[in-house]
């Protein structure tokens, strides 16, 4: 075992510094951001060549609409999204507090049983030579590593709505320059969230672990075993969010659609229906909240993943830890990797034709990705010994540092594998959703069956790049090495969320544009934002999945090695009893969030048809439809659907672990992964799959596409209807199910040691 | 180890017999369906009190339609539906015939090639201390077995086509007398295709044992294992028949649907619909003859299973030639118990109104469930000893008697649990049909969401019957205990199938009442039928996938038996990149033939659409258009569509085995049957939902049922939608995945040897 070239003291400055160069970043593109003001000029005038911040003159001025209108309209309409968006939150976090509370108690019972609340210190598990901390410190750690990582992810949510809905209404502003002016503006924003979230969840994971040695001092056992509440806070935090947010955003959307689009025949995001308000806030809460949650929890649980493997492996026994910080390390070294990527989006090229949009997001994917192997080289070559051994179910396993370089690049590189097939499978610039399109002459039905093979389809490539990910890195460095290829995959977070953030925001974007009456033109701009956005999104769903089967993958070798099973044997009817339940579980998930969604959805569009009948003169746009109340069922249906799904996942693996033991719960995981996956990435692709099929009509960009359109015709309805299907599918089903894989991993990772001292109750008795 | 109360002899008699009686009773059947009489009256009167065999009068005459032609034309539709049938079977069989050919020698080669070719006798794997036959033998009668196999999986689909066929106008016409007369030729007519097929399979396979014993002598290893080719035979030809039988129809079904309902605005199975006479055959060679194909083939499956797994267990190392016969006799036993539940339906009670007949077809399932328990009790009393041993991966394990009494038991009644779930999920007399229909107020797309929901809902209790019952059996009798759990689930396969069987052919009524102009109360009694059906249809679905689920199970466990493997662990890379590969292969070959039968669909439209526009008078029904090129159309495109699928079906576990080995061969098994499972179920409920939400709304029976109707209502049209989505996913994807499962695994049982002597070539490497 050779030592390493980067000393202890070098790591615990790195990891520091390059968190705070991406908080530094991320409140510079802020300021960037807030450069465009969104209040009138002060004295009023119509036009001033020095408006907004910039120098250069606007390229449209708006024809008969009054400057100042305009601008005092997008400040009202956005702040009625940010209000609508904080309330909602709010109120969530109200729920999701009492269940961290309840929880944290939980936790800490649970774990601090194991040992039935002895405060004497005991033999490690592992290293059998020396003493470890006892089991009620773990409880008690592990509680508070739970607490941080749910506020950490809460507010991780809270901030990227924050600045989406700070930046959509600038967005807008923005697009009356140009398309390239509106992009710059919605990307920074979306950097903004990023590098805030990617740097924020480093940083308190490092101080906690820090905090933490103070009283574990050697026991990195004890101390990394407490350290993986950090991930089952993240994660719980972003069930709740994805799901309550999901079903809020497409609640609204669904019915708003319904009544709007469908029966009243008017365009998208007129100000004239009633929900419109409440489908804007559920893009910041659903898709930005929600995936920020969904995205840190990811983040924090593989890195818990490979921290906890470690302190069981040759660094943790020998306690080197610039190699116990690898992971960290090579999170940090992503951050800088994220920021030159950025500057390739905002500073070194510009943006001037819409058709310049999707290569530039595509760009960003490429260059982050090149740059971040030479990244993680540097890492693997300073921060690692040239060979070391890896706990691998019992034995310890001789890796060597190019092979761990190998398992984190595996993991990077089919993420960029996964982003391009997705987006090849819901682009309309390919051939697959333009067949979607075509089969929409037919009607509906041929619509929706494409659609849905279409997503069948697009399972197989990331499926099998997972599986050569996963057996590459695990045939390198067991589980170990599945953890660091998660991290990989997410190395390069801070741009995927940039350029998914961007998404939702164009959105919100041309919403506002809609409903201030600016002219077509400028809602144009916006569509061609908002039509990449719809397959950076895809792309961003195809990240969050294919990272979350790698992590949770990783998560369940962790939780196998904790309970002390050294096989998990589907010949043996326990496993595979609960393989094959674990299997059917996201199902039952699917089948509640898109009940719900659903019924959430009815109600609302009960609510739009009674406004439209009873408010006069809503039509004619004379009098202003009650927003509020649509974005209170919104609210009161999304807090009260989310719960039975989030039981659902809470507490099966307490369940299971508790009366059926830990081989039948090692069997439920490894089903509800390998199952959950599938159901996930067809369920997102389908969706994208049709929305974009819509979009491709109405654009008429090609002459293929002319002959299916214009908006209103009937190969357009049918793909209308194909589009409000996939909204549940790609926005709240299909996107909670990586929650569902993760969040059951991680928390049978937290309560392994109870399972394995108390569980399997109904095979006791 | 105690002597069993039934002497070889005596067992050598009871099983021919109970063959031979379940043929005669289907012949009598038979006869009486053929009693009603298709040929016009002689002397041409118009009304005859003794017509078509019965001594009583017409209930209801035709109004203004003449006897003799109303007959004529029945006859005639008959004969072009079954004209059509035939000649796409026999197209069928050309293709398949040529694959059965080649796969006959690939089977031979891969088998003869595990020795070399030599034949020189062995010693035996388990039963070291004899002499087994060469590897050359099995290989040959390997190939014997599934040449046999094949074709009497083919036989039983082609008489189950040319049975229903023969019932449909029979059907109609008894409908003049009332539903109970009608209900009771369709029922009949499914019952002659259940007892000929159980009976038939059952004779088949033990001629075969017994002619192989011939040359095998006391090898029992090996001739068991010769004779696992009979599944593998059957479940290929089933996987065409499905396949080609499932596009077949589905593109029919869905091509006249578009053009015919939606745009044109004529009811369906009108005559004036040139596609009309492709989707009556549809439902003979899809539903009938693909579903006895499966059956038969889960039938052959389990059975292979069960006798391989005896073979090496004390049965058969001590030659106890009952007790080794213990799965043919129980399925013996149910042929018997499935002729007295069949007399309950057609002559201890009567049917005299539509409300009797869900009750009477739900009753057929309670009574064959019951009476069979006590069969199984009795064959496991007489036939097998006190106790005995079962091979479990390399141990032998003690059962007992009344052990595996509870686990054929726990199949048999898990079975039940199935089907009343189904029932549930499916027929529109309970509320979650009801929602979805009501669904269809807001349109299309809710309805959409609202049945994929009732799809994956569906799948939770149906998941938990199968996992009990594999616990159950896993744990008593390992995989001894898992195929005759799936035996006891198909022992009452006659009734499973005539059940089956008649929903179908009273479909096909409905079309030919139609289709002949009569009126609309024969139209609303056939109807009354179909909708029952519609839910047989379902259970019967849910009994194909349960049971494909356990047989699946069966044959894997023999499979790695057979290859020598003691441990599929999921926490080896190689397991688990099979197990997440093999979990994808669902929506592989989903994605495939659901693109398919879209794709042969919009050929049959503008074909249709075609005809519409350039046959003159074919609207007004002064011409006739042209059946023909329709029967054509989708003839040629599930000939060539059935490929791809079948490819990647028969060419995964050949490759995989290969190149990868039996480790991750057996991820994969693993992996397709926890994720096929759940597609598969889903798939078959959610369409059986829309199409029965449909129908709910079309007959209105209920106050809330008026409120969304009547037909042509947007809420009508909606669930029409919803109805043609469901098609391909109900009748081609879904029941073909069982397929899948079952195939894949009984295939690499079969080509097991090969595996373990030279697969893993690309880890070799």
């Amino acid at each position: 075992m050779s030592s390493v070239l980067l000393s202890d003291l070098a790591t615990e400055i790195i990891i520091p510094v390059c968190a705070v160069i991406g908080i530094v970043f991320s409140l510079i593109q802020w300021a960037l951001v807030s450069r465009v003001k969104l209040t009138p000029d002060r004295n009023g005038s119509p036009a001033n060549s020095n408006k907004n911040g910039y120098n250069d003159s606007l390229i449209e001025e708006e024809e008969g609409v009054n400057e100042h209108n305009v601008v005092a309209k997008c400040a009202e309409i956005q702040n009625a999204i940010s209000e609508g968006a904080t309330s909602f939150l709010l109120t969530e976090y109200q729920y999701v507090g009492i269940f961290m509370v309840v929880f944290a108690i939980l936790i800490f019972l649970f774990l601090g049983s194991v040992e039935g609340f002895s405060t004497k210190s005991k033999q490690c598990t592992y290293n059998i030579h020396s003493m470890c901390k006892p089991a009620i410190a773990t409880a008690l750690f592990s509680t508070i590593a739970f607490v941080l990582g749910a506020i950490t992810s809460v507010l991780s949510g809270f901030l990227g709505m924050k600045i989406a809905t700070y930046a959509n209404a600038r967005t807008t502003l923005e697009a009356r320059k140009g398309v390239g002016k509106a992009f710059i503006t919605a990307f920074r924003s979306g950097a903004v969230m990023g590098f805030l979230l990617a740097a924020n969840g480093l940083l308190v994971l490092y101080i906690t672990i820090n905090l933490f040695k103070l009283y574990y001092g050697d026991d990195w056992e004890g101390l990394f075993e407490a350290i993986t509440g950090y991930g089952l806070g993240g994660s719980s935090m972003a069930l709740f969010g994805r799901v309550g947010g999901g079903i809020y955003t497409k609640a609204a959307d669904v019915g708003a659609d319904l009544v709007g689009k469908v029966e009243r025949n008017i365009p998208e995001d007129d100000p004239r229906n009633p929900a419109v308000i409440a489908d804007n806030v559920g893009d910041n809460v659903g898709d930005i909240a929600g995936m920020g949650s969904d995205l840190f929890g990811s983040y924090a649980e593989s890195s818990c993943a490979a921290l906890v493997v470690a302190s069981i492996s040759s660094f943790g026994i020998n306690h080197e830890f610039t190699a116990m910080c690898y992971p960290l390390l090579v999170s940090s070294v992503g951050i800088l990797v994220c920021l030159i990527t950025t500057l390739f989006a905002t500073d070194f090229f510009e943006i001037k034709a819409v058709k310049d949009i999707e290569p530039a997001l595509k760009n960003q994917l490429i260059i982050s990705t090149v740059l971040m192997t030479f990244g993680i080289a540097i890492v693997s070559w300073i921060a690692l010994p040239s060979s070391f051994t890896i706990f691998n179910f019992g034995q310890q396993k001789v890796v060597h540092n190019w092979q761990l370089f190998l398992c984190v690049c595996v993991g990077l590189w089919a993420g960029l594998i996964i982003g391009f097939v997705t987006e090849y499978y819901t682009s309309n610039a390919y051939t697959p959703v333009q067949d979607v399109a075509d089969s929409c002459r037919t009607g509906a039905a041929t619509n929706v069956i494409f659609g849905l093979a279409l997503g069948y389809k697009s399972v197989i490539i990331p499926i099998f790049s997972i599986a050569i990910a996963i057996f590459i890195s695990f045939t390198f460095a067991a589980m170990y090495g599945i953890a660091v290829a998660a991290l990989g995959m997410l190395s390069t977070i801070a741009t995927g969320l940039a350029i998914d953030a961007y998404g939702p925001i164009s959105d919100n974007a041309g919403g506002i544009a809609e409903m201030a009456g600016m002219s077509h033109r400028i809602r144009e701009r916006t569509d061609a934002l908002d039509a990449a956005g719809n397959t950076t999104a895809a792309i961003g769903k195809g990240f969050a999945i294919g990272s979350a089967a790698l992590v949770s993958l990783a998560l369940f070798g962790a939780f196998v090695s904790r309970a002390g099973i050294e096989v998990v044997d589907v010949l043996t009817p326990k496993v595979f009893i609960g393989l094959i339940v674990g299997a059917m579980l996201p199902y039952w998930f699917s089948a509640m969030t898109m009940k719900s969604v659903g019924s959430a959805a009815l109600k609302m569009v009960e609510e739009v048809r009674r406004q439209f009948n009873t408010i006069p003169g809503i039509m004619e746009g004379t009098a202003k439809p009650d927003y509020a109340t649509c974005v209170k069922i919104s609210t009161d249906a999304s807090i009260k659907e989310m719960i039975p799904p989030g039981a659902l996942v809470m507490l099966t693996p307490l369940i299971v672990g508790t009366f059926f033991g830990v081989e039948t719960l090692s069997g439920v995981l490894a089903g509800s992964l390998v199952s959950g996956v599938q159901v996930a990435i067809s369920a997102s692709n389908t969706g994208g799959a049709w929305d974009n099929a819509k979009k491709y009509i109405e654009a008429g960009a090609s002459e293929h596409a002319r002959t299916l359109g214009p908006k209103g015709s009937d190969p357009h309805k049918a793909a209308v209807i194909g589009d409000t299907i996939g909204d549940p599918l790609k926005d709240t089903s299909g996107p909670s199910l990586n929650i569902l894989i993760k969040l059951m991993a991680v928390e049978s990772l937290v309560f392994a040691p109870f399972f394995a001292a108390h569980g399997g109750l109904l095979f006791k008795l």
